[in-house]
């Protein structure tokens, strides 16, 4: 079955892609969307691209994906601190199919539309099935979560739960299927932490959203401030099943270095007020470790013992 | 050999990305980059990916493709009118090839340096060989060349030569390597119409980019305006080889079905100043056809014969 990909783009987004407003002067359907930012903000843009057999699993169920290559994009926007504002959509696949399209364009849009998120452009060809989305937001000018803030003393926190994500994908491996499980959940459905990326801003010194494994990703964040970290590893917020499978295998460290789990990973100054502290506390946040002088990332487990950590999920490891 | 994705980036893109400016705040190194649009501007935004097979023969050489997949890009910001700034890219390949990524982004920043366009963001993945850019220019307030304001007695135009591009992947899949032949470069190595572009602003009443074939790319301008028109097959502007090879297939309506030419197609006002008229006539532009009621495209070729023509190249075509 052919079909030409201007039709697709009609048929599947541009229908759902939402007209234009105050700030969207031209949506799909020309050569260019066109934007007029509004004048008191400055624009975030990230984007990212999900690789079948790479970054989802062969037969991954459409509606999933559309809405996960979408999370992952909007994780980056909230390790900003930014608001989501619009998207642009390539999707490359081997073959039209209708109903997979429709699926994919539902998760996409359930999430999209969470945020008010509208999709300004889209590039449809054929080839192997990846996925690539270009995520813009809004920030307040002269405002942003950055990488680079951290301060000796500060403290170290992470939101929801780690290693969940890396469970979940063995989980999905052995074919499991019940969504209602949490670790599962975590790898097909990440949830970005965008309510809590804007609370973050002016507030924390530094953010990144954990995607590659806490061990990468808050050694680029402790890199790019120039200073190191202890963490403690009983204070890592994981879910029993996630402890039981590190303990399996013989590896507590496991959960730093899982990828894909969406959450952030930030840094407060240890002296910050009490109702600042108490606003975050209404999200799922745990206070993991500090900001040291020495360079690089150190976990102390139970009995003392202090790792040295700096590996995570390489995209380009055989 | 393997190696992590940070170090990539940082060691092909980053060091040649271009530092933060009055209107970059952020740029590569982050979870996102950050723009302060200057306060009389307008962004206009595109994405297009190129993948192998289907958009370029396997084995290209990386330093042509680098340049043609932000040429691409360039050519709907020109099809908008629209300046060149800020570029996102999206590399999937099969494995790190440190020769063949520096010889990629030698192509694609030399162009993008011709333009001062700065690449803000990028990811590499590992996977099919495929790249998707996501480009962003600069527009003033209130102004854009849009696909739809052709008006019943505007004249036609057309930039460069058509067909071209066709005849030289005709040639590319023979082998042929010099490229001192017309027909190949504008195949491997397309000069996005970007100054046109910005002096069709406030001047042309409609504009769109020829990637899919004339005859695809006019009749969406055609259908975005609401208006036929007649092209005049004798002033088509086609290279002597480009004719040469519509005569051997015996369709002398070839050009006008093969893709990839990245010219721009527009419409005048026929009562245009001479003052307008020859500015633009500083530009290889010709004048093909003209716009009128009758729905539809219809190419008027010698003997009298009229044909009408909607077909294009179909990226799912099998």
């Amino acid at each position: 079955m052919s079909s030409p990909e201007f039709s697709i783009i009609e048929e599947f987004f541009a229908s759902r892609a939402g007209g234009p407003n105050e700030s969207l002067v031209l949506g799909i359907g020309d050569d260019c969307a066109v934007i007029d930012v509004p004048s008191h903000k400055q624009i975030a843009v990230s984007t990212d691209t999900l690789v079948e057999n790479v970054h989802f699993l062969a037969n991954s169920e459409p509606e999933l994906l559309g809405h996960k290559v979408l999370a992952v994009n909007l994780s980056d926007l909230a390790a900003m601190g930014a608001s989501p504002a619009w998207a642009s959509l390539a999707i490359t696949l081997p073959a039209i199919d209708k109903a997979w399209l429709a699926s994919f364009a539902k998760g996409f849009f359930e999430l999209a539309e969470r945020y008010s998120l509208q999709l300004i452009g889209g590039d449809t060809t054929r080839g192997p099935l990846s996925i690539t989305v270009n995520v813009m937001g809004l920030l307040p000018k002269q405002q942003r979560l950055m990488r680079s803030g951290a301060n000796v003393g500060d403290d170290v926190y992470v939101s929801g739960h780690i290693g969940s994500a890396g469970l979940g994908l063995e989980k999905a491996r052995q074919g499991y299927l019940n969504m209602m499980d949490a670790e599962l959940c975590s790898y097909l459905k990440p949830n970005p932490q965008v309510a809590l990326g804007r609370e973050l801003l002016n507030v924390a010194t530094s953010c990144i959203d954990v995607s590659d494994g806490l061990s990468a990703d808050l050694s680029h964040l402790l890199k790019a401030s120039g200073v190191g970290a202890s963490v403690w590893d009983e204070c890592l917020p994981v879910t029993e099943s996630v402890r039981q499978h590190a303990s399996k295998l013989s590896d507590d460290l496991w959960p730093y270095s899982t990828g894909d789990d969406y959450e952030l990973c930030f840094t407060l100054p240890s002296n910050l007020n009490a109702d600042e502290l108490s606003k975050l506390h209404k999200y799922d946040i745990t206070k993991i470790g500090v900001i040291e002088k020495e360079g690089g990332l150190r976990v102390e487990v139970k009995n003392g013992k202090i790792f040295t950590l700096n590996k995570g999920y390489d995209h380009f490891a055989s």
